[in-house]
């Protein structure tokens, strides 16, 4: 049996292409498996990475058992269902995110991990970017005093297409899902769990959230003021403040 | 009778001695009465500025036949009260920010001012600086297309003196109305009234706001995205974004 962490694929978009292509540079992980709901696309994106087994179905790769942890790359509206069916599997996984799309779900999905104790996480790669790791570090040094304040956006301007994953309700969409997550990602890694939260969205004429501002409170009173959006292109900057200075 | 609009002054602190210097230089103004609840400042500040008229209560300059107008310039909690009396002696008044310390307040004023027939207005001079004009401007040109969001903060860090102004709630401290209004009132320029209103501040050992982050809504979906702060320094900068385009 082989050291390297043996990896499996569980959707065959440009995301999954980008994570397959990002896990051929690691010496420790190993490609074996991908699983799609079409076997045609199963075999090419197999071909493509040189993977051994391909599966018609996601059933097929959660119960493979060459494989020790499954990324999951649907679409937002199915990353329970399909995180669920890896987990209850004995898979971990690491899921794209959004890792869910409410609260229910992401409650539902820690559990089973739990319960399984298997590893389970949100494929939130922004954390670990050379900057954050840096900023993490400034951060534990006290470098800006006590931090108070925190203010980060993303949001972009996208043509209305009513049938496109982004405008569309039931697939997840909405600016908050697709990139104000990364917002209140920072804000989750920098003050962690918030205490507080309220907020105010435009929801479109296809009912997703065009913008949003929210305005997150925490247990020392830090507060965290971000905004997202689909339709508007917003500066994508984030800015903390303590008490002896500010990083931006 | 000259022609010029005679002016009275209510108050003598730094920002009086700043407004009356203003008003030197404007031709058609006239600075003839400044009351003071104490003789000796009314006096000194008369002096400073060769005003004709003195007064040692702001009851006696309320009621100084040779006044159009009054600018009350007295501390915040104090707005309401002193613009009630020159609205009920039949002055005009320009008050200084914030306008009053609740919307109590401010509704009394304003229904003062309707039932006198009287000219009230709030001295928010950053309404008039020569790149709010051009920004107003710029924006009936459609030049960023339809405004969509708004951010703007205002905040500084000082030291914390509970007796002082800033910390006192009595004398209507705090963040949001110390400079918070200015961000409001530059949403209000460009927006108009919210239509929805959420917030989260951290209110501080002496009960007054030390920092907020607000969200405003407004009739056409568009969003203002606020912060404020007395013990945290901000960036101090506002981003208009619209379909076609940002300023900065």
């Amino acid at each position: 049996m082989s050291q390297k962490i043996q990896w499996g694929i569980l959707g065959t978009g440009s995301i999954a292409h980008k994570f397959a292509t990002g896990l051929s540079f690691l010496s420790d992980a190993e490609l074996v498996s991908v699983g799609s709901r079409n076997t045609e696309r199963a075999n090419q994106f197999a071909d493509g990475f040189d993977i051994p087994n391909r599966h018609p179905s996601y059933e097929s790769l959660a119960s493979d058992p060459n494989v020790d942890i499954i990324y999951v790359a649907t679409p937002h509206n199915l990353h329970c269902e399909n995180t669920q069916l890896c987990l209850e599997s004995g898979k971990a996984v690491i899921c794209e995110k959004p890792f869910a799309i409410n609260a229910d779900q992401a409650t539902r999905m820690i559990e089973s991990a739990q319960a399984e104790k298997l590893f389970l996480m949100e494929a939130m790669w922004t954390r670990y970017l050379p900057l954050m790791v840096e900023l993490q570090a400034m951060l534990a040094e006290n470098l800006i005093g006590e931090v108070r304040m925190l203010t980060a956006d993303f949001g972009f301007r996208a043509g209305i297409n009513p049938e496109s994953r982004l405008f569309t309700p039931k697939l997840g969409g909405g600016a908050l899902l697709d990139v104000g997550v990364y917002t209140v990602s920072l804000s989750s890694m920098i003050f962690g769990s918030p205490t507080q939260v309220v907020s105010l969205a435009h929801l479109g004429e296809t009912g997703v959230d065009e913008q949003a501002g929210i305005v997150l409170g925490h247990a020392q009173n830090e507060l965290a003021i971000l905004h997202t959006a689909i339709r508007t292109n917003t500066p994508q900057e984030a800015i903390i403040m303590g008490t002896k200075g500010r990083i931006r």
